[in-house]
């Protein structure tokens, strides 16, 4: 049995999500804690410690048994310094997390941003596993993603690699966008962008036969649409490939610069599965070359959310040098 | 004095271009030989050896002085073998070129595409010199490109990565490229693209005053769009915005994938300038993330010819296991 273990942990708006991982890989326990948000998560160091603390201690480890943590963020990360410099959802600036809990569990951790690391984590042991590269699509609320290449993350000069869900896919009439562009796959692709399109095609009174037409305003999700366009719904089937069209056309770019083995689709929108896979896959054919579309397989993410906090613990082994094999 | 040497080598549809360096780094010589296209290329290998032979011989450098080949061609390569699967310029399948060579001259050769090399040079010496990672775009009679990150040349799955010509900037309205697809970047931005742009609007009668109505088809050149644009010609601005608009969106969603210090625009058009980077950077800044935008810096690529001569010797170099520094 191993003797030595690694942390994930991933820091969300509502819970602290942590797992205990032998050196070998597999997950022995995980467990959550609220997100304490107030004054401005100052609290949220202390309450990281005395959970990890108590919970190793019910494992009856030590803390010297601890060998690294990874430490994912929703936000904007210095991943050299360990220093959050911007987290809006919590209130972190320039704070320096990385430093405080390697400091109070004389371990050494490592930062970087959540979505880098759910991909890291589906690389490292999921749909992503053994493959020579790989870009995520996480499509949720809005639309996260992360690139590995060569077995790195790729983080770019400003950490803003990975972005895909600001990809202009309507370069001339898209939808103004949270981040102030115009035009971005997250405005039509994401569940929000997918409910609006809904919206909107109702108060321009198309497709009146909809059955999505009697659907209550707060009622209107994408699981709603999805089963809808099983039941062949006009409204519901055209939403979904206008955004499947966008992912498909998004990816199939992505792929004609990096080539990659595996593209992994994850994020509550991916629980549809093959009704989503499907109209992308058609849409990713006819914009990529043949050779590239080819080389690439669309999988659906299969760690949920799990994600995370295995893509921490890859951090940690990774920057520590304890990884097995090629990953 | 070094004592020992390197070896670039970039074999073209019309000239074999070599050049000679110090393990250091500086070029010492360079030369060509036309290429030979006779028998399906099969007389290249004898002539690159007896080319190489008699160079090395005029410099009192012997064979053993000569540590490693760097070899970029036009076509699709098997890197790890050495083998060039398909040059369709010369008439190359499944043509062991880099084992012929490392056999006749008793030195590691190694392979690439020719577009990757020529952005590996531009890493090494040029325009990409000292960036965290970059992405090149060379525009001439076609577009093609290269991306280096981590100071890799990223090749992907089936060794298709950097195809940026073939990224797809008009999903529903765009004309018919070489690849068989429609909308590529290439269809609007490359030199061809261009001039058949201009074609298109004389054909369509617009720009009735433009001083490009009365040159003749042969003489119609980017050179002459850009001539007439800088006396302000309505169709020639037309022209060189429409590219640049389709270049800024491919790169915007090529740094928002992955957030490169530096774009390289390389290629014949790019001897124009700041007359094709200044409305380039117009559009990227529109279509990029502002964070993105501002970490990218936009510059002409500066080896000119000598760019895929000087990536295959930064290859044989990387391979070797003999780049200085972080290159």
């Amino acid at each position: 049995m191993s003797n030595t273990y690694l942390l994930g942990i991933d820091v969300g708006g509502t819970a602290i999500k942590m797992a205990l991982f032998t050196k070998e890989g597999p997950m022995i326990k995980k467990w959550s804690i609220p997100t304490d948000k107030r004054e401005k998560g100052s609290y949220i160091p202390d309450d990281i410690e005395r959970s990890v603390i108590k919970e190793l201690e019910n494992e009856r480890i030590t803390l010297e048994q601890l060998e690294g943590v990874g430490l994912g963020v929703p936000g904007f990360v210095d991943i050299e310094n360990g220093t959050i410099e911007f987290a809006v959802n919590i209130g972190w600036r320039d704070f320096p997390l990385a430093k405080i809990l390697s400091k109070s569990l004389s371990v050494p951790v490592f930062l970087d941003n959540d979505a880098n690391l759910a991909a890291a984590g589906e690389y490292w042991k999921g749909a992503g596993r053994s493959a020579k590269d790989m870009i995520c699509f996480t499509i949720g609320t809005g639309v996260g993603g992360g690139v590995i290449v060569g077995g790195n993350i790729v983080h770019g000069v400003e950490g803003m690699a990975g972005e895909v869900g600001h990809i202009t896919v309507d370069p001339f009439r898209g939808k103004t966008c949270n981040c102030g562009k115009t035009g971005c796959l997250e405005t039509v692709a994401s569940a929000t962008g997918m409910v609006s399109s809904v919206t909107e095609k109702r108060e321009n009174k198309e497709y009146p036969t909809s059955i999505l037409q009697s659907t209550s305003e707060e009622k209107l999700t994408t699981k709603e649409i999805f089963e809808a366009a099983a039941r062949k719904d006009p409204l519901a089937t055209a939403v979904i490939e206008e955004a499947a069209l966008y992912i498909g056309l998004a990816a199939a770019n992505a792929c004609t610069l990096l080539n990659p083995e595996r593209i992994v689709i994850g994020g509550g929108v991916s629980a549809a599965g093959e009704a989503l896979l499907s109209p992308i896959q058609k849409y990713f054919q006819r914009y990529a070359l043949e050779k590239v579309a080819k080389g690439t397989e669309f999988v659906i993410a299969e760690l949920g959310n799990d994600a995370g906090v295995t893509g921490a613990a890859w951090l940690a082994a990774k920057s520590l040098g304890i990884l097995p094999e090629n990953h």
